[in-house]
C-alpha cells in the first residue's frame, strides 16, 4: 500500500477527518509514523488482517469521495499556476535589481511572492 | 432557507455529487432554477413537505461533512490573496506604463494576471 503514499497522505488531508477514530489512527500510525501493519497490530493487540482491513477500508472510503467530488484534484490543479507567478515574480525582481531599482517595484513585487507563498500552505 | 443562497452554492459545488440523484434535482430546481418548494412538489406529484425535507436533508448532509473537512472554508481562504496578487500587479502595469515602458516586464505582468485569473476558475 506504500507506494501511493503521496495520494494518500492528501486524502487524508482532505477527508481524514470524515473517518472513524480508530481508521484515523490506524492511518496516521501507518503513513504519517511510518510503523507496519504488524506493529500496529502488535500495540493495539489485534491481528495484522484486522489493521490491514481497518486502512484499506479507511482509503476505499476516501477514494471513493475524491472520485465524486474531485476536490483532491481541483486544489493540485493550482500549484503549477502558483508557481508560474512565483517564476514571473522572481523574473521582474532580478529585472529591477539589474535596469529599474525601483523601490516601489521591489515592494510589489515582495507582496506577490508573499500572497503567492500563501496560496501553498 | 433561500436566504443562504450563496453559501448552499458553494456547499453544492463541492459536495453536491455525494448527494442522491433526488436530493440533486430537487436542490438544483429549488437553488439554481429558483423554483418554489410548492412547484417542485407539482411537478414530481408528491407533497411541499417531502420536498422540503430532502433539500434540507441534503443541507444537512454536506453541512456535517464541511463542518468536518473545512475545504470550502480553506478554498474560500485563497480569494483575497489572488486579489492581493491582482492588485499589485496592476500597479506595475501602471509603473511601466508611465516609467519603465519595458516589453519583457509587460510580459511577465501578463502572465502573472492570466495565472491569477486562472486560480479563480
Amino acid at each position: 500500500m506504500k507506494n501511493q503514499t503521496f495520494r494518500m497522505t492528501m486524502l487524508f488531508d482532505f477527508y481524514g477527518e470524515l473517518l472513524t477514530e480508530r481508521q484515523k489512527e490506524f492511518y496516521q500510525l501507518y503513513y504519517d509514523e511510518d510503523l507496519s501493519l504488524s506493529e500496529i497490530a502488535e500495540n493495539y493487540g489485534i491481528s495484522r488482517q484486522g489493521v490491514r482491513d481497518v486502512i484499506v477500508r479507511a482509503e476505499a472510503y476516501m477514494t471513493e469521495i475524491e472520485d465524486k467530488t474531485g476536490l483532491v484534484k481541483r486544489f493540485m490543479q493550482f500549484a503549477p499556476h502558483v508557481e508560474a507567478i512565483e517564476s514571473a515574480v522572481g523574473e521582474i525582481v532580478q529585472m529591477n535589481h539589474r535596469l529599474f531599482e525601483d523601490k516601489r517595484l521591489a515592494e510589489l513585487c515582495d507582496t506577490i511572492g508573499k500572497e503567492a507563498a500563501a496560496l501553498k500552505e
